[in-house]
């Protein structure tokens, strides 16, 4: 029988250690293709590339995966990996593991997400891996009998059509377990801090953090990340509105 | 009684004819403020800037509107014009006229679409307009009766909490009417055209088209573009995938 495909991009470069480390875990699980920016593209989002051109370097194997690079976001790796890359549909697409939270609100700036959503919609059962620290020295240990887990779960069972998964793990502590839960209603504080350059003028700097709008509800992923539990957000491609919404709002513009 | 904000932002920059069309269409219904990106940010989708500086630049007013550029996404457009523009929060955030389709699953590239997202993330009523024609001569003029009532009616009602809109119009025909729909499901074909550089190196150029694989839902917003009708679509920030999905997935996971 021939090896599982696994297709395996990030955000924060083909050189970051989350991304190897993401390869130590499943490798033993199939033919592990790794396509991922070569350079850091956090808070892409799902932006893709069509106004310019895209280039493809290859690099030596790492621990038996075939390693690529794209000149282009997340998204680029996935569709560029697809048309040209891979030597045959992959079975799943991971993500990560992320150097940072993509929990509450994040998941639609998320440029580890974007690959996952990319998959997700070319019809491939696809997870997002995220571990609650920037640090590129970040300690990923303790995530990984929920990588293999969850990954060798998935490539057994498939996911239901058009949902996706956003796992995220708490950072320095020992996890305690995994909650399925929803992405907590959130926002950022639009907070930019103002500079004056050698010339006199203006430029400024996104800073600011994340407000949670759900403090205390335990059926969400911003509830039990501060706990000590690892999250998993099913998540869905699509943004179409619930049904009664878009009836009440038929009605209004009548 | 204090004029309405209306903050506008897109995503073909701030020199856009759809950009400046809008501004035609609603400048009688407050007092309106454009912060859009200094250069073309299509299929940006939710990007953001947090690893570089931004900059401001102030135009001559166009028709009472004030307008400045952000040398950024829209989504920091929005975020930087909450922060060091606009003089009060705004009652509604437009995006568009966007010079090209932003219908089925173009959602989740759109740049036009991250900022309705950001105003809507933010608890603002927002709305994205599209014409499906990518021209930069594109003719507007159909669509002014729909920009102007839909922007009223959203001033004066507002929207549901966490759902925004996104509005397409088809081109170079008389419009028959406009259906509040879901976006199709739909996915892109993944091509690349192949080239290869003065120095025998290969590029890539994104190119495909968009399958409708609700073909024939009347639904859904592919099915009536095509035949002559505007459509809206309410959605939702939030991704989290139906609360069914989310229980059979920690099922599957425990």
């Amino acid at each position: 029988m021939e090896k599982k495909l696994i297709l395996i991009s990030n955000d924060d470069s083909v050189n970051a250690p989350g991304l190897h480390f993401l390869v130590d875990c499943v490798k033993d699980l199939g033919e592990v293709w790794v396509v991922a920016p070569d350079q850091p593209k956090s808070g892409q989002s799902s932006s893709l590339t069509f106004n310019a051109p895209l280039r493809i370097s290859e690099y030596p194997g790492y621990e038996g995966a075939h390693l690529l690079s794209v000149s282009g976001t997340p998204v680029d790796c996935i569709k560029l990996a697809m048309h040209n890359i891979v030597p045959r549909r992959p079975d799943i697409v991971l993500a990560g593991i992320n150097h940072g939270s993509n929990a509450g609100n994040s998941v639609i700036y998320s440029g580890t997400m974007g690959a996952v959503f990319e998959g997700c919609m070319a019809g491939i059962p696809s997870v997002g891996y995220s571990l609650l620290h920037h640090s590129m020295a970040a300690d990923f240990s303790e995530c990984t009998p929920y990588v293999k887990s969850i990954t060798a779960k998935v490539l057994a069972e498939g996911l239901p059509e058009g949902i996706c998964l956003n796992v995220n793990f708490p950072a320095k502590v020992k996890i305690e377990g995994m909650k399925v839960v929803r992405a907590a209603r959130s926002h950022w504080t639009e907070e930019y801090q103002n500079f004056t350059d050698p010339h006199g003028k203006p430029f400024y700097w996104l800073t600011g953090r994340q407000i949670n709008d759900e403090e205390g509800n335990p059926e969400t992923d911003l509830y039990w990340l501060p706990r000590n539990y690892a999250t998993c957000v099913p998540c869905s491609a699509l943004q179409n509105a619930p049904a009664a919404d878009i009836a009440a709002i038929a009605d209004m513009l009548k």
